[in-house]
Protein backbone atom coordinates (compact mmCIF):
# COMPACT_ATOMS: atom_id res chain seq x y z
CA UNK A 1 0.00 0.00 0.00
CA UNK A 2 1.80 3.53 -1.33
CA UNK A 3 1.76 5.83 1.87
CA UNK A 4 0.55 9.51 0.94
CA UNK A 5 0.54 12.17 4.06
CA UNK A 6 0.60 15.91 4.15
CA UNK A 7 3.38 17.43 3.82
CA UNK A 8 3.21 21.00 3.11
CA UNK A 9 0.46 23.70 2.22
CA UNK A 10 1.21 26.47 -0.33
CA UNK A 11 0.03 29.80 -0.31
CA UNK A 12 -0.82 31.83 -3.85
CA UNK A 13 1.15 35.49 -3.35
CA UNK A 14 1.80 38.73 -4.73
CA UNK A 15 4.30 39.47 -2.28
CA UNK A 16 5.78 36.69 -1.10
CA UNK A 17 7.68 38.54 1.59
CA UNK A 18 4.97 39.78 3.01
CA UNK A 19 2.67 37.29 2.85
CA UNK A 20 5.32 35.02 4.61
CA UNK A 21 6.60 37.77 7.10
CA UNK A 22 2.57 38.08 8.42
CA UNK A 23 2.46 34.35 8.93
CA UNK A 24 5.97 34.14 10.62
CA UNK A 25 5.13 36.65 13.05
CA UNK A 26 1.95 35.18 13.72
CA UNK A 27 2.91 31.06 14.00
CA UNK A 28 6.70 31.87 14.87
CA UNK A 29 10.07 30.54 13.00
CA UNK A 30 11.82 32.28 10.46
CA UNK A 31 11.12 31.66 6.63
CA UNK A 32 14.07 30.69 4.16
CA UNK A 33 14.28 30.46 0.49
CA UNK A 34 14.06 27.00 -0.93
CA UNK A 35 13.80 27.94 -4.38
CA UNK A 36 14.66 31.48 -5.97
CA UNK A 37 11.59 33.28 -5.49
CA UNK A 38 9.82 31.43 -2.92
CA UNK A 39 9.91 31.28 1.24
CA UNK A 40 8.71 28.68 3.32
CA UNK A 41 8.10 27.99 7.16
CA UNK A 42 8.89 24.90 8.76
CA UNK A 43 6.84 23.88 11.15
CA UNK A 44 8.02 25.66 14.89
CA UNK A 45 6.59 22.99 16.40
CA UNK A 46 7.84 20.27 14.83
CA UNK A 47 5.74 17.16 12.87
CA UNK A 48 3.10 19.38 11.01
CA UNK A 49 3.21 20.31 7.99
CA UNK A 50 5.32 23.03 6.62
CA UNK A 51 3.85 26.20 4.58
CA UNK A 52 5.10 27.60 1.21
CA UNK A 53 4.72 31.00 -0.10
CA UNK A 54 4.65 30.84 -4.29
CA UNK A 55 4.86 33.71 -6.03
CA UNK A 56 1.97 34.22 -9.07
CA UNK A 57 1.19 36.54 -11.72
CA UNK A 58 -2.81 35.96 -11.13
CA UNK A 59 -4.56 38.52 -7.78
CA UNK A 60 -6.75 36.90 -5.27
CA UNK A 61 -10.07 36.02 -7.14
CA UNK A 62 -13.28 35.21 -4.51
CA UNK A 63 -13.58 33.37 -1.35
CA UNK A 64 -10.44 30.59 -0.56
CA UNK A 65 -11.82 27.52 -1.23
CA UNK A 66 -9.30 26.00 0.94
CA UNK A 67 -8.14 27.52 4.56
CA UNK A 68 -6.57 27.63 7.70
CA UNK A 69 -7.95 26.87 11.40
CA UNK A 70 -5.52 27.96 13.88
CA UNK A 71 -5.80 27.55 17.29
CA UNK A 72 -5.34 30.08 20.07
CA UNK A 73 -5.29 30.29 23.80
CA UNK A 74 -6.24 34.36 23.88
CA UNK A 75 -8.55 34.93 21.09
CA UNK A 76 -8.44 39.29 21.52
CA UNK A 77 -4.54 39.12 22.29
CA UNK A 78 -4.44 37.26 18.99
CA UNK A 79 -6.64 39.39 16.80
CA UNK A 80 -4.78 42.24 18.03
CA UNK A 81 -1.66 40.71 16.50
CA UNK A 82 -3.11 40.03 13.15
CA UNK A 83 -3.72 43.56 12.84
CA UNK A 84 -0.84 44.43 14.12
CA UNK A 85 1.17 42.28 11.81
CA UNK A 86 -0.94 43.65 8.58
CA UNK A 87 -3.32 41.24 8.67
CA UNK A 88 -7.30 42.31 9.12
CA UNK A 89 -10.61 41.35 10.41
CA UNK A 90 -13.78 40.33 8.64
CA UNK A 91 -15.92 41.23 10.91
CA UNK A 92 -17.55 37.25 11.34
CA UNK A 93 -17.39 35.58 14.51
CA UNK A 94 -19.12 32.15 15.58
CA UNK A 95 -19.86 31.86 19.13
CA UNK A 96 -20.30 27.96 19.95
CA UNK A 97 -20.54 25.94 22.62
CA UNK A 98 -17.16 24.73 22.91
CA UNK A 99 -15.86 27.95 22.12
CA UNK A 100 -15.58 30.92 19.52
CA UNK A 101 -13.92 31.59 15.78
CA UNK A 102 -13.50 34.85 14.26
CA UNK A 103 -12.55 35.25 10.65
CA UNK A 104 -9.28 36.72 9.59
CA UNK A 105 -7.57 37.95 6.46
CA UNK A 106 -3.49 37.70 5.95
CA UNK A 107 -2.22 40.69 4.32
CA UNK A 108 -2.93 40.21 0.52
CA UNK A 109 -6.68 39.12 1.57
CA UNK A 110 -6.02 35.76 1.91
CA UNK A 111 -8.75 34.27 5.18
CA UNK A 112 -8.42 32.07 7.66
CA UNK A 113 -10.04 31.36 10.86
CA UNK A 114 -8.93 31.75 14.46
CA UNK A 115 -10.30 28.99 16.90
CA UNK A 116 -9.81 29.63 20.85
CA UNK A 117 -11.88 26.79 23.13
CA UNK A 118 -13.24 27.89 26.29
CA UNK A 119 -11.11 27.25 29.22
CA UNK B 1 3.38 35.28 24.51
CA UNK B 2 0.33 33.93 23.28
CA UNK B 3 0.86 30.47 21.53
CA UNK B 4 -0.69 30.34 18.12
CA UNK B 5 -0.62 26.98 15.92
CA UNK B 6 -2.08 25.17 13.16
CA UNK B 7 -5.18 23.16 14.29
CA UNK B 8 -7.08 22.33 11.21
CA UNK B 9 -7.27 22.64 6.99
CA UNK B 10 -11.03 23.50 5.84
CA UNK B 11 -11.88 22.72 2.50
CA UNK B 12 -15.54 24.10 1.07
CA UNK B 13 -17.70 21.38 -0.72
CA UNK B 14 -20.61 21.45 -2.34
CA UNK B 15 -20.93 17.70 -1.81
CA UNK B 16 -19.09 16.96 1.41
CA UNK B 17 -19.74 13.31 1.67
CA UNK B 18 -18.28 13.29 -1.94
CA UNK B 19 -15.33 15.17 -1.13
CA UNK B 20 -14.10 13.54 2.12
CA UNK B 21 -15.24 10.36 1.00
CA UNK B 22 -12.11 10.93 -1.64
CA UNK B 23 -9.73 12.33 0.44
CA UNK B 24 -10.46 9.65 3.24
CA UNK B 25 -9.39 6.98 0.29
CA UNK B 26 -6.06 8.93 -0.36
CA UNK B 27 -4.87 9.82 3.47
CA UNK B 28 -6.67 6.74 5.07
CA UNK B 29 -9.02 7.47 7.80
CA UNK B 30 -12.91 7.56 8.45
CA UNK B 31 -14.54 10.72 8.52
CA UNK B 32 -16.73 11.91 11.36
CA UNK B 33 -19.40 14.14 11.85
CA UNK B 34 -18.49 16.99 14.58
CA UNK B 35 -21.54 19.10 13.53
CA UNK B 36 -24.13 18.85 11.71
CA UNK B 37 -23.72 18.66 7.98
CA UNK B 38 -19.41 18.98 8.03
CA UNK B 39 -17.19 15.75 7.87
CA UNK B 40 -14.18 15.51 9.41
CA UNK B 41 -10.40 13.32 8.91
CA UNK B 42 -8.64 13.03 11.55
CA UNK B 43 -4.63 12.61 10.72
CA UNK B 44 -4.10 9.06 10.39
CA UNK B 45 -0.68 9.29 11.74
CA UNK B 46 -1.34 12.20 14.61
CA UNK B 47 0.40 14.68 15.24
CA UNK B 48 -0.76 16.89 11.89
CA UNK B 49 -3.96 19.01 11.49
CA UNK B 50 -7.17 16.96 10.59
CA UNK B 51 -8.64 17.89 7.19
CA UNK B 52 -12.98 19.31 7.64
CA UNK B 53 -15.30 19.42 5.16
CA UNK B 54 -17.36 22.46 5.50
CA UNK B 55 -20.79 22.61 3.14
CA UNK B 56 -20.95 25.85 0.82
CA UNK B 57 -24.03 27.04 -1.35
CA UNK B 58 -21.29 28.60 -3.69
CA UNK B 59 -19.44 26.86 -6.38
CA UNK B 60 -15.69 26.92 -7.17
CA UNK B 61 -14.32 30.03 -8.36
CA UNK B 62 -10.93 29.75 -10.21
CA UNK B 63 -7.56 28.15 -9.00
CA UNK B 64 -7.03 27.42 -4.96
CA UNK B 65 -5.50 30.24 -4.01
CA UNK B 66 -4.25 27.92 -0.84
CA UNK B 67 -3.42 24.12 -1.51
CA UNK B 68 -2.10 21.03 -0.21
CA UNK B 69 1.05 19.15 -1.37
CA UNK B 70 1.07 15.57 -0.51
CA UNK B 71 4.43 13.28 -0.29
CA UNK B 72 3.85 9.99 -1.51
CA UNK B 73 6.60 7.33 -2.30
CA UNK B 74 5.20 5.84 -5.52
CA UNK B 75 3.77 8.96 -7.73
CA UNK B 76 2.35 6.56 -10.52
CA UNK B 77 0.47 4.57 -8.40
CA UNK B 78 -0.97 7.76 -6.24
CA UNK B 79 -1.99 8.99 -9.23
CA UNK B 80 -4.09 6.43 -10.39
CA UNK B 81 -5.29 6.30 -7.13
CA UNK B 82 -6.25 9.76 -7.43
CA UNK B 83 -7.96 9.24 -10.46
CA UNK B 84 -9.50 5.74 -9.42
CA UNK B 85 -10.90 8.03 -6.31
CA UNK B 86 -13.08 10.74 -8.43
CA UNK B 87 -10.17 13.10 -8.88
CA UNK B 88 -8.47 13.74 -12.05
CA UNK B 89 -5.18 15.12 -13.02
CA UNK B 90 -4.59 18.75 -14.40
CA UNK B 91 -2.12 17.32 -17.27
CA UNK B 92 0.75 19.98 -14.73
CA UNK B 93 4.17 18.18 -13.99
CA UNK B 94 7.20 19.83 -12.79
CA UNK B 95 10.20 17.92 -12.71
CA UNK B 96 13.81 18.79 -10.81
CA UNK B 97 16.79 18.01 -9.37
CA UNK B 98 15.46 16.38 -6.13
CA UNK B 99 11.92 14.86 -7.45
CA UNK B 100 8.49 15.83 -8.99
CA UNK B 101 5.26 17.40 -8.63
CA UNK B 102 2.04 16.60 -10.25
CA UNK B 103 -0.78 19.06 -9.98
CA UNK B 104 -4.07 16.86 -9.16
CA UNK B 105 -7.47 17.95 -8.86
CA UNK B 106 -10.21 16.45 -5.62
CA UNK B 107 -13.96 15.81 -6.84
CA UNK B 108 -14.86 19.40 -7.33
CA UNK B 109 -11.79 20.31 -8.86
CA UNK B 110 -10.14 21.75 -5.60
CA UNK B 111 -6.45 21.44 -6.82
CA UNK B 112 -3.53 20.01 -4.78
CA UNK B 113 -0.17 18.79 -5.90
CA UNK B 114 1.53 15.35 -5.00
CA UNK B 115 5.31 15.29 -4.50
CA UNK B 116 7.46 12.32 -5.02
CA UNK B 117 11.40 12.56 -4.41
CA UNK B 118 13.92 10.65 -6.01
CA UNK B 119 14.81 7.36 -3.79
Amino acid sequence: MVKVRLHEITIDCADVLRVATFWAGLLGGEPYEPMPGWLRLGSPSGGGPMLNFQPVPEPKQGKARVHLDLLTDDLHATVSRVVALGGRTTGERHDYGEGAVVVLADPEGTEFCMVAYRS
